[in-house]
This record gives structure tokens, C-alpha cells and sequence, in this order.
């Protein structure tokens, strides 16, 4: 059974308390129940990394070289400045999805830009808590 | 039984005969097959525009008001600058999904922005074929 | 009698419907109405074309020369990208007013910039409908 | 009886002697009195103000709170750069047509830009004097 | 015989009549006069497409696709910001030459940009009507 | 004792009635006595001027070399745009705090921006009333 | 009593020792004593936190929630990019105030801007270990 | 006998005072009453004007129109912002040479660009006060 | 018998040995054969000059006044920065024409831009040596 | 003797498995065989961290300050924003050199801005391995 | 007796002849001979170089050092770009003056800039040839 | 043995007279004859040429093809605008080193960027006379 790993970056850990008006009442746990039961439902499986510390998510991309058939990765604020991640995305030879919860098309101007986008297969943007769902469907569908 | 409106933008008629290096060879008719797979699946209508006329994709979402649940729209090259497009989203009131086959952020600079995407709920870029079917996905469970 | 053109761009026809925040609850139809009492009372015949078709616009334009003493236009989105239209205006030796119902200098950055003013004599933006009526009024002062 | 505050920037007074194919060969003070012409035509008060000093403008914008039921401004280059007159606007409830005599449009770069346009109600630009006349119908239209 | 195919873009059916100082007086009939005499010369088939609609215009080049060995290009506005005719050039397999009657370089700063030129084989710009001619054989002496 | 100077700019006279939910319902009056309090506090005099021009302002800091050991200035619109004023600053040997009501930071991008900055000591921007009296500690501290 | 936390960023344990002509030669653990002199005075407790790390600075301002009063933060370096730390104190419902002992907006260009004072109450800026003493202040005095 | 105008702008009346690295030692009044015998040996009038008021330099200029033989004029800090000063100068028609004490092309990059130069007929910049004597010069040679 | 000059730039004396992916294996002597060929054609004469040195080409352009009918100007790398070049094409009165072997439009940006394009007739460029031929063809038709 | 300190950034420990085809295959315990081996000729210590942690690279600084003699430092991404590591090695009084493997100047735009390089000796860039080589030979001379 | 080097850059061998409308008709022997006048009038020796060669131009800077009082520099089209140009004027201890003939503050955007300026002691543009007369006499004042 | 060339060029020839703060008091012959040492060590030849001519410099490059191994090259001010030169090393077939003497980053804005860099192997900054000697063992121990 292949493995995917799902990656959420900074201040996603405060799901469901933080600022509810962007990004909703679901917590990170219960999203990561979603992803468990899809990931089940395509008998696959799925590991979860959160951190606020970059530091631990490029370990953490760096140790699943080999192990994984995908990462579905949310890097949070890192998508807009963390050239280290986009590297460590490019250092490992597995497909990713980039996913946001919610639109970052429609706010700040500098939440526009994903140094993170071009080291991926693709990105899913304001579709909530079902995003992470998509990309785990895309990553098994494009690696069958 | 609701329906969607599925758009496709400017030159994606000729998809599988045009840059296969970058979109792939899938022709749109297979697309649209298996997007209606799909929607019978998840027992929704979909119903397809094409076209390289933006007054003709105008037109065909105003049309669209009242009667249809959700736009999955592939731009295609109006992505990046039709305003006139935008603004037709925005005049009716129907939750839409932007979808690109390729990676829309490893091509040319000018294809990183699109003046589509804050009008829509959210978008899918660089899944293939795929992202049309997530993006049914997803709208028909965001509208559940 | 003079003859007045009157162009409505790219969901103008959606007006009272579409984003009544922005553009108010008054249709197209009832903005036609006034311009018509208006040009009534001034004496002078107006016509009407709205569109969502850039082509059609710039056909209606090249149409004008030679028999229409002065252009009523709001480009809608074309305002801001169409420099096709903006040629069509040069093209033909008729003066034009640029008309806009908001205040676009108060909407997104990419509203406040017009391709289509430096060819008009003149523009009037963010007095609704009444902006009609006045461009209609410049127009036949300025060619009395 | 409703009154009405004509407020015109720097160098206005030169209007007739200075840039007169920019700027026409029409004075201020003709332009006042046509302005005094169409108030007795519209049943309203008109009072004027110009000056070179922007501190002359801002005192003027503060005294008419309360007591100025619009004000129409031409607010010559400051229209560039002042936001201290675009505050004075903002602080005081009163709503504020913008006119330029020419069409700065055509102009150099800088002149396309109206620090004070989002604040007014709305812009005429480059119909000459009439301009004037067009801002106050739309005013007493606006308020009726 | 090979056949090349002639696209004049928006506003060039007004040629001869549509600011003669910058594009001087001969009509659009006479220059596919002069070209299709050129053709005679050069034992090549000339064909001929003008519109104001971008969607024609795209459509043209995909009819194209397969039965033409060259196509002359003068996209007229659509230049510098139809990113849908580029991509239109580029599904096809067929080399182009843009030309341009004025010289672009000279005029105002949006016109020195052309999104269709990174498609075309070159670009022939500021010779007037015999730019054209120069195209035709720049494609038969490449293609021969 | 020594004596500071407190600098308000323009449209500060109009405070509590200007943009209260940006700049609070405190008047001028008022912020100046609770100064006045703190000044008594710390037995430093101090002296007030407001004025919309900019020319009273700095022939008012011109004016205060010799007899004032600080200035707390509240520049008003002129943080953005008023050199003069900067200069005025820097002509003189006094020690300067620039003082900010609302946070600039969440405002117009333009108000991002001070040109006074460089030539004070530091800024306290966002505090409300508070900020002045900070500025007076800081400044009494710092030539302790 | 109420509690705050006050944290300083990357480099800031080297204060004294680092940079002394820009950050001057007063040590971190001398400013803290300061604040902590001055919540005693207050009647409030402090709390701090200094890390070269960005995840430990984040993980204390999620601990933060729901038993801090308020934060005062100098965010060194990351005050310039650190969109993470952002949109920790954006997560939590916590007043802050950014403190800088040197006035950024003299030094290097990339130090005027701040992507944390957005998030902020407000800011102060360039008046050495006297600025947190003020941050304490206002803090204490908004909550009041 | 002619007259020659000499205008400073703000902060100009501290020369000898303000910052006297950059603007030396010579006070204002030395440097007019050496521009003074100049005019005397080229035996023309020269009248002075200082202001810190930008209303008072334009309504100095607008005076000055009819009377005045050419203009010298050292903007101070207007030069990079009074789009009125300069609309003044180009209302009235007088020859006018702008002046600066300072190198600016060594200063602040802001100070590299002055908004009045393209209404003068030259600049003389960084010579100190024996600019005033050249510009006095060139304006009496030109003018012969 | 007319002459023609024709100039090439620095590094196109390497041609047919440098980067002949970009420049094709043609080396200069043979287009200048097949120029001088179509030259005989034509019946005009032909003059060479290729230099890396900047003023050589300058002092060519000079020497040209009087005596040529026309310029051809392959001005390689100079095309993008030297401004002296371009004013020596604009100090001489002769009609020019730019070529251009690749097509600089698919290039790094900065071989986009052209500081020689605005002072010649026309542009030709990406269609290997026979832009050269076309240049020819152009100049002797318009001069005719 | 005298110690230095080589420092290699976020996903430098993926060397010779990461990227190959712009890092080479050499891994980093080969680059740091070969420096100990330089040392050892130069008789001179080194020590090396490398981390993915950019609070680790701080520490690892700040705690060199005293006891070493020159820092040889490739930050890998953090050489685009991490300006906390700059501060860091601003904060300490040790010579250090910039050594990146690739030439970054052949890369993407972002990767040509290093904000780490003012606060350093000098940059080696693009020459391998061999860099490091060099920078410690250029430390130990320089310090001779 | 000193001696001052008067330097004039590409082109400007052609005074008199070129572009007439800007530069005027006086050509560069006629400049010089008044210069040479003038400087037998202030008793000092001048110097002359002309050439459109910028290593020439760099030689006779470098040759310069040691003999030469000042310098006059009108580098022509050197003035946006020639940082070699501006190297060697800050390579050698001699103080320059930089004169241009027209108002390059009036003419295309890209001569508003001198790389040149920040090296001389001042500017003067746009007085024609007394701009030369006015530099001499300004370093034969400044040298005294 | 291999032949090296060691290319300085404008200013370089001033080195040791020149701005000494800047680039120290080695003259460029010391430096020379310190590489010449470092060659005989590694048993190369080394050929130099100075010049302060663009063209003289890409000469060399070009005759240098096919007879030498290697260039190491200060491009002095050419560094930041030369495309000429940029072309000509990209033109022949030779592993080129990038060298300045002090680092170009801490120095003016337009100094940190190298037109040069893209098309050298590698880059040495900042490190003085050593960068040279450090080039050369790159290129040694790269061609080995």
C-alpha cells in the first residue's frame, strides 16, 4: 500500500480558532479524519506533519524521499517566502499538491505569489477542508 | 437534478492536437466524457460551452443565471487578461471553479496571474484532466 | 437632427441584476429610456448598441463614421484593456464621451486605468445614470 | 435654498491668459458666471472659492461643513498630490464632483492620477467650462 | 501551390481612411492587390482574413491548421494583449510573420510590446504596405 | 524648564468630527489638555500649533531653534508627501518624534509611507491620544 | 493582575554586544529588567520570550492565547518577511504593539517595511529600550 | 533697465543655519546681495522673494508676469513635488533657470527628481551660490 | 547609382562560428555576398562595415552623411544600451533599417528592448539572413 | 591555530542526491573531507554545521563569536531572505565568505539577489566544491 | 597659468549639422572658440577632446590627472550609461562640470538620467554653449 | 602548457591610484605579476590585457578562441551594461571567472547587478588582488 504524506505549515495547528471568518470552524484534527477516511476508501496510506518551524517540514520532505508516493502539502505563510521548502520540494523525487483552504487569489496582494507552485504538480485553492481530499484523489489518480 | 456548466476557453478545441508537450494528448471530447461519467455518478447535469469568442462565453454565463448550480471554467488564454470575463462571473450568482490543465506557474511570467481566479470560489491548476473532475467534486459538495 | 450613438460594453446589459451595490438596481432599459427623453428634449436622435462582443463594438464604431455626430461610450471591462476599441475610436473622426456608472478610481487598482479616455474628449465617472444624460448634454453643447 | 461651494487650485486664476491651448481662452471669472447662471436656472446657491494655497482650500473645505449641500472641485495640481485637500474632503459629509477643464488623460503620466478622485462622489474631466455646469446638475440631481 | 494565408486584425478594414498620418492612404483592398500579384510572382496561393473579432480571427488560424505553409500576420491592436491569438499561432504547426505598417517603436509605450511575437518566425515592422510583401517572401524563401 | 513643541497637521483641527472611526471621537482640544496634564507631570512646558498650511508649520519649527528642546509632530497628510516640512526638520537641531493616531500600516498603501521619518528620532504610530503623551515621556527621557 | 508576554526575535539576545553604534550597549537582560521595573509600577506581570528561532517565537504566541493581556513584540529581522509570525499574532485575539530600538526608516531600504505592523494595535519605532517601557504603557493603558 | 526675478523656496531663509555640510555657511542675504552687484555690473534690476508657502512663490510668479525678464528660481523641497509651482512657471511667460545649492545627484534618490526642470530652460545644480550668478548670466545673455 | 551601408555590430564578425544554435552557420562574408548579389540585382551599390567598437560604427554613420542612399543596421548587442549609436543614426539624415538575425522576442528580456528601433524607418527581425535581403529590398522601394 | 567555521544552509545535506543535474553528485561529507584536508595543508581548524533550521545557523553564529577566525557560509535558499541570518553575522566580528556551488546568476531571477552578501568579505559563486576550497584559502590569507 | 579640459562625447561633432532643432545651429568650433575666449579673459589655458569613442574619452580622463585645473564634460549620449565614463571621472582628483546643450529634462525619459552627475561637482543643462562659458567660470571661481 | 587570459578592463589601469578606499593601493602590474607567480606554481602560462575600450576587449576575446583555456576577467564598469562583451565571451568556446576587487554588493544599487556573470562559469567577489590568484585555480583545477 502506497504512502501519502500530508504537510500543513505554520499556524494550521490553530484551525478552527484562528480567524474562523477566512478559514472556518473545521480543526486541523477533523480534516486530518477526513483525509484518513479517503485515504482508506483508496486504500492507501497517509501520514500528517504539522509544524510551525520550517525547519521540521524540510526534515520531514527529506525523510520521506523513497518512502512516498506523494505529499499533499499546505505550507501556510511559508508558500510566500520559504524558497527552503520550494527547495526541499525539488530535492525529493515525489509528487506534490500545493493546497490552500481558502482563496488567496482574493486577499492580501502578497498572498497572490507561491514560491512553492512552480516545485509542484499542481494546486487547489478555496475549496476548504474538501482541497485535501482532491489532492489525495489527483496524487493516487495521476500515480496509478 | 441540478446542473453545471462546464466552459472551456480559447483553443482548448484543439486539445491533443496543440502543444501535447504541455496540455497532453486527451482530446476535450474525452474530457467532457469523463466529466459526464462523472456527473452521472455523483447524478448531476452537466452541460458544455466551448468557444474562442469571449462575447460568446459572456453570454453563455449570463444565460446560465438561475438555472445552473455551478461553472467549472477552464479561461484558457482569457485567463490573463478578460476583464469582461471576470466581470460576467461576478454579475451572476453561481459559485465557479477555475481549472488548468497545466501548471499555470512553472510557464511564462504573464500566465502566473489570473484575473479570473478572485471571482471564483476556488481553482485547480496542473492536475490534467483531472481537475475538471475535482472541480465537479467540488462543487457539487460545496453546494450539499 | 444630429444623431447620437450610445455604447453599453460587456454585461451592461446585466445592469440592475448585477452587483446592484456597485452599479445600482436601474436596467439598461431604463437608462435608455432617460437618454431618449433627454434627447428629446435637446432635440436630437440617439441609437443604441450594448454588447458583450469587443468585435461587434468596434463594427457598430467603424458604422458610425460619417453619420453620427458624437459617441456615448461605457466600455464596461473593455475600459481597461481594449485597445482594439480604443483604435475603432480613432478611426473615425466622431467625438466620444467616456461614461462609467461607479467611481472607478474607488474599485480595484486595475479599474482606475482607462486604454479608452486619451482617445475620448472627455469622461465622466461614478454620477450613475445622471452620467449619461450629461455626456449626452456635453456632447451637443460642444458641437453646437 | 440649497448652496453649493465651486472650489478651483492653483494657477485657475490664470485661466484665459495661461496654457490657452490646454486650457481654453475662457476666465475664471466667466466660467463663475456661468456656473451662477445655471444655480438661478436650478433654484440653488452657488459661493466660490479659488486660491494657490492649499491651507486657503482645506480652511475653505472645513468652514463649509454643515452648511454646503455639495462642492464642486477643481482642484488644478494638486489634484496630483495633495492628500492633504483628499482628507479635507474625507473629514467633512459633503459630496464632491471633481472636474478637470482638460483631459488629463492625454496628458503626461502624472496628470492620470487624482489623489482626491476616491473621495468625490465622481470625475468630469476634459469638457471644457461646461464641465462645471455638468458637475452641478449632477449634484442637485444626486441630493434631490 | 502552396497557400499562405493574410490576417489583418481589428480596425485595419478602415485602412486608408483611419489616421492616414501614421498609417498613410492606401485601403486594405489595395494591399492584398499588391500581395496577391506578389504571389502570382512567386507561384504561391495567397487567401485573405479581416475581422474586428479576435474569436474569428483565432478560428481562422485553426481552419489553417494543415492546409497552409505560412501565415502573414498584422494582429492591429490585438498585438499587445491578445494572449488568445498567440496562443492560437502557437497550437499550430504553421511559421508566421507579423508585420506591422507603422513603426511601432516610435509610438506610444504600449504598443512597443507585441505577445505575439515570441510565436512568429519574425517580425516586419515600420515598412508600410511593402512589409507585407517582404513577409511573403521571407516564408516561401524559408519554406522552400 | 524646558519647553516642547506638539505639530499638528492638517485636518487635525477636525478631530472627533472627522472619520471617527478612524481617528476616534477625542478633539483636539482635548488631546492637547491631556498633554498639558502629562507636561505638569513631568515639569516640562509645552507649546501647541495646528494649522492646515504648510507653510505656518514650518516657519513654526524654523521659529522653535533655540527656545525648545523637542518636537512631537503629528504631520498629518504631510507624512506623505510634504519634503518641505522634512527639510524644515531637519534645519533645525531639535530632537523630533512623529506621531501617528491610526495605524498607517492598515491604511492606504500610500500612507505606508513617511517621508518625515528619516529625519526624526523615532514614531509612534497607532495608540490613539496615548501616542502624544509616549512621545512626550520619551522625548523628556531621552535629553535627561 | 493581568499578564504580558514580551518577545524579542532573532539577534536580539546579542544586544550590547552586537551592532552597538545602530542597537547601542544596553544588554537584553538590562531592558528586561526595565520592563519588568515598570510592571511592578503598573501592578501587571511580565512574561519573555527571545529566540533566533521563528517556530519557537510562533508556538509562544499560540501558548499565548486566552491568558495574555498583551504582547509587545520586536521582531528584528523577521519584522522584514516573516509572514508566519504574522499571521500567529493574527490567529490569536491578543492587542500587540511592535517595538524597534533603532528608527528603521533610516536604515537599509527592505527595513522600512514591516509585514507584522499590519497586525498590530500599533508601533514604535527608534527610541531605543525607552520603546517597550512606552509598549508596556499604552498597552496597560488601552486595556484599561 | 530689466528685471530679474530670484526666487527661494522653503527652508532656503535658513541658508547659513540648516545643515551646513550640505549647504555651506553663506547666509541667504549674502548670497542676494552678491547676486545684486552682478545685476549692477550687468546692469539689470533683480527683485528676491523667500518664501516657506508655496501659495506665496505661485502668486509671486503669476505677479511677476509682464514685469519680469526671466526668473531664477531655487524650488528647495517644491522642486520634487509642487506641481503647482510648476504649472505656475509654465502659466506665465517668463524664461526661468532653476537653481540648486547642492549636488543633488549625490543626495537621496527622491532628490534626483525635480518636477520643475521641464518648465525651466535649464538647471544649473551643486555649484553652490555662484549658481545664482551664472543662471543671472545665462538668463541676461539669452535674453539679449 | 545609389549606395547602401550596410552595419553590423559587435560579434557578427563571429557568425557561423558563435553560438550557431542562436545565429545559424552562415558566416558574415556570405551575407554580405548574397547582399551584394541582390544589390547587383537591384542596381545599387553596397558598402560593409562591421565593427566591435562602438565609435568606429558612430565615426561610419557620420561619414555616411551625404553620400548613402540608405542604412542597413545589424547593431548586435548595441541594440539594447547604446544610446550613442542611436543618436548618431538620428544626427545623420538617411532612412534605416534594423535587422536582426534571431528573433529577439523569444530571447532574455532585456534583448526585447531596442534603443535603435525608434530612430530607424523599420525593423526586421528572426528571419536569418534574409532579413538582410528584405532590408535592401525596403529601402531601395521606399527611396524610389 | 586558528579555527574557522563553515556553515552549509537548508538542504545542502541532500548534496549529491538532490538535483544532480545543478549540484553535481559530490555529497557534503566529500566537500567536507576536502576542506579538512585544505585546513590540514594550511594548518588551520574547521568545524562545519549544517542545518535546515535557520535558528540553528544563528545559534551556530552567535556562538563562534570569540573563538573563530573566519566564516565560510553557503546559506543555500536563505541566501534570498533570511535577513536574520545576515544580522547574525553582522552581530559577530568575524570575516566571512559567501560560497554558493552553482552559478546563481544562470538561475531563476529570485536566486540572484543575495541578502546575505553585504554583510560578507566577498562571494564565490558557481565554481563547485572548489569554492569552499577557495573561500577558506582567501579567509586564512586574508587574516595572515 | 592652469589648465582645463574641456571633454565633449559622442556625437557632438556633429553640432551644427544634427538635429538642429534641439542642439542649434552653432557648431562645436564655434563652442570652443568662444570657450577659449573666455578662458583667455579668466586667464587660464583650455584643452580640447572630442570623440565618439568612450575608451578615448577615458585615456584623455586618465591622462588629464595631475596637469589639469578642472573639468568641462558634455558626454552626449555617455551621460545615461557610460559607467566607465564615471568611473574615470571618480578615478582621478580633478574636480568636472557637467554641461549639457539642451534641457534633457524635456526630452525622452531615458535622458533624465546621468550616471555621469553624481561624480561632478554640478550640472548645467539646457543654456546651450554658455552652459561651457558658465562651467569655466564656475571651476576657475571654485579653484580660486 | 595551457595558456590563461587575464582580462582587465576600464580603470583597472588606475588600480593602486584610484579610490584606494575603495580598491586598495596594489597597482595592477603587482597584481599581475602575483598571478604570474601563482601560474608558474600550477605550470600555465598567463597572457594580460588591459583596456579602457569595449571593442579592444572583445577583440581579445574573440583571437583568444581555440588557443586558450581559460578566462579570468574584471570587466571593471563594463560589469554592469556591456552586452557586447557578455556576447563575446558567450561567442567563443572558453570556461570563463568572473573577478572584482571589492564587493560590488555593498556598494551602489547598480553595481550588484552583472550583465557578465550568466556566461562565466563562476563568479569571485570582494576578496581583493587574491580573487585573481583564486580564479586561476579554479580554472586549473576545472580543466584538469
Amino acid at each position: 500500500m502506497r504512502t501519502y504524506l500530508v504537510i500543513n505549515g505554520p499556524n494550521l495547528n490553530m484551525l478552527g480558532r484562528r480567524e474562523t471568518g477566512i478559514y472556518g470552524t473545521t480543526t486541523l484534527a477533523e480534516i486530518e479524519r477526513l483525509i484518513r477516511d479517503k485515504a482508506g476508501e483508496l486504500r492507501v496510506n497517509v501520514r500528517f506533519v504539522q509544524s510551525n518551524h520550517e525547519g521540521v517540514l524540510i526534515d520531514a520532505i527529506h525523510a520521506a524521499a523513497g518512502t512516498t508516493a506523494g505529499i499533499i502539502i499546505n505550507p501556510g505563510a511559508f508558500t510566500h517566502y520559504s524558497i527552503a521548502l520550494r527547495d526541499a520540494l525539488a530535492a525529493v523525487d515525489i509528487p506534490a499538491v500545493e493546497v490552500h483552504l481558502s482563496n488567496i487569489y482574493t486577499r492580501e496582494p502578497f498572498r497572490h505569489q507561491s514560491v512553492i507552485a512552480p516545485v509542484c504538480k499542481g494546486q487547489i485553492a478555496g475549496l476548504g477542508a474538501i482541497g485535501y481530499i482532491l489532492a489525495l484523489e489527483a496524487l493516487v489518480a495521476l500515480s496509478s
